[in-house]
């Protein structure tokens, strides 16, 4: 069932405990579902439980500690030996009496960590105040560091195994996005739109299917597409409305986004201004993509770009994407904004979304990239400009606007 | 937008400032996004980055503070006046140089809250360990205690809207669940039967769409009905195969969860014989739920039910259920388990999901049901049985099994 191969797995761990040595780290406990994944191959939807992987310099193999009902999973989906496959009784999920931490502690003890240096993920959803807490109460003598993003830069370069699996999100998404615009026309609802994004994104296609985005298809319409982050509801299509769509294609959790927006019928004098300033701005930061650029520099040529035409942006335009389980399929790390000093190598990834949102109105065009040995790649291949819908209808097989 | 009348929310603000007067908080952080929804109607998939809402014993409204970007959503969809709605700049989301809580911090201390006693979520997924110690970093003179699950306390009890729009999710679930048991067939994928719920769930009904569910439909096959929390693959059915699902309609927030195991052609000695045994459990439990008697005493008729037909089950059988957000439609108070002394009252909504997992295969047949004046009533009108399947094909508008 491993996704890949026993080599991958090794390359990871051992590039963890490198920088687990670099940052005085013994023994990593990692929470992040995503990195959970990324080192043992752990897959299921129990991370709602306290759950970790125990990375120790000294151990040749990680251990996974979780619920008792989610062990079989571990056996089923890691490369982890199943006497390396611990879980606490379910007496102590979502109790006022126990803590999994309590438990936890005390297998941690028991495995010799009582007095490590313990790195923990501090900023991590699923590593909550209370678990550090327990942790701490029940290991006075251990020495806790902050670990967040550890595991998650080594997962910022991606392997070629990835790379595919992120391909064959990017024809998901690529199809998802042809379905989703066609769908939209006055009288639709969204909710209907939003159904037919779920189920092309989940059946995918017929060589393979589908997985659950770490965040839902956003798809907000009318004046409710200044409000990025809004779900759907059942309101119907207007002429006249503006419709942004963001959806991701997942495959094996591996996230490709795209984002596009969609004016149905007639066009606000708004948004026929904008949009080419949108397209132009992607087109350059594209253009400029290749190793040893840093992000920040990426941004600085949007910023320039737009502001050529009068415009400017605070947020981030974008972020590093790969592997990932709600609530963000953005990996934490590497930003496109002021300031970040990455330097971009070739199998790095990015979704590229320099979204605008006015007071009324907003518009999103985006790119999932990969960065190459001179330039960049992009995951989908879809017409990269405002959709005007209809007389314009989009002809799913040949990706043109007939 | 709001889906409550205005009294509906100052009486759950009130009990809420009840429980803090109780509890020795004068100011209440909230950060899970379900008790964000419950006091103030925001609704948006903006939880991936800090946000909270700041309710004061001393201040009539509540304070939402977020990210930038979400704040329209903020001034949109919930009942509080523009200017107790605060941003931070975007260059405090995931940076490795600032942090949204020094933000909010600041602004907490401004608002005179710099010696309070503060409240704080501690096992919330959306309060992590970092969040926790850099508010105590930057609010030295304040004392935090741990109001984890004050608000959840709150929302237990249901208002006769709740169940109403319960009702709506319920009606969303069961048409899903027909849908469902007929596209399981030898040959169909399991992501062909995953994004025909999600197409079901999401399109609702003709009257009313439906919202994403807090987890991803679950549908172990095979022997992977060993394992509760597996998501789909694109593994095609077999003849022979067990095949659980358990899925939840979702009607704005508030989830309805049901289960049932289908045996696709051939069924096993092993489901011929335990399947009985829990339907016999879950009537008996359903028999006994009504207003006074105890979430222990419930798992004790379960308990003496199965155990006459020589079986004992390890893991709670049910938890409260409503409003939610990834990661968990579970209410995280009130569990149906041997020591929960929660007394029931009427409109307490429960997932009574009694499975049994085995070494190489399961079983679950679940019910969302309400308790009544008198009793309790299921949310869902389902056969109550494992489905045989073909012969027996389920038709959708009788329910019956013909």
């Amino acid at each position: 069932m491993l996704p890949f191969e026993m080599a991958e797995y090794q390359d990871r761990l051992r590039k963890t405990k490198e920088r687990m040595v670099k940052s005085g780290v013994e023994v990593l406990l990692v929470t992040d579902p995503a990195n959970i994944n990324y080192l043992s191959g752990y897959d299921a939807w129990s991370f709602y439980v306290h759950q970790m992987l125990v990375v120790s310099l000294e151990d040749l193999q990680p251990v996974w500690i979780g619920r008792y009902q989610d062990a079989n999973g571990a056996r089923a989906t890691t490369w982890i030996h199943d006497d390396n496959v611990i879980s606490y009784p379910d007496y102590y999920v979502q109790s006022s009496f126990y803590h999994p931490m309590e438990y936890i502690a005390h297998k941690l003890e028991q495995m010799g960590h009582r007095k490590k240096y313990i790195g923990v993920e501090m900023d991590n959803y699923y590593f909550s105040a209370k678990a550090y807490d327990v942790l701490k109460t029940n290991l006075p003598d251990a020495t806790f560091k902050d670990a967040g993003l550890l595991v998650n830069y080594v997962r910022l370069v991606k392997s070629d195994q990835e790379i595919e699996y992120m391909k064959k999100a990017g024809k998901i998404a690529e199809e998802t996005m042809y379905k989703a615009v066609q769908s939209v026309k006055p009288g639709v609802r969204e909710c209907d739109t939003a159904a037919q994004i779920y189920s092309q994104l989940i059946s995918g296609t017929d060589e393979y299917g589908g997985d659950y985005p770490a965040i839902v298809p956003l798809l907000p319409s009318g004046r409710n597409t200044s409000i990025p982050h809004l779900t759907w509801s059942d309101r119907a299509y207007q002429e006249g409305d503006t419709v942004i769509i963001e959806l991701a294609g997942c495959y094996k959790r591996y996230h490709v986004p795209i984002a596009r927006t969609i004016s149905v019928g007639s066009t606000s004098e708004q948004l026929k201004n904008i949009s080419p300033v949108v397209v132009e701005g992607v087109n350059e930061v594209l253009n400029a993509v290749k190793p040893g650029v840093t992000c920040g520099e990426l941004e600085n040529v949007w910023r320039n770009s737009i502001s050529k035409r009068g415009y400017e942006k605070e947020a981030r335009l974008g972020y590093s994407i790969g592997l990932n389980y709600p609530p963000d399929w953005g990996e934490h790390t590497a930003s496109i904004r002021k300031g970040d000093n990455t330097v971009l190598e070739p199998n790095m990834t990015f979704h590229l979304i320099p979204a605008l949102w006015f007071n009324n109105y907003g518009i999103e065009i985006s790119e999932s990239f990969r960065v190459t040995e001179n330039g960049c790649e992009t995951f989908t291949n879809f017409p990269r400009d405002m959709i005007i819908h209809p007389p314009f209808m989009m002809n799913q097989h040949d990706g043109k606007i007939s």
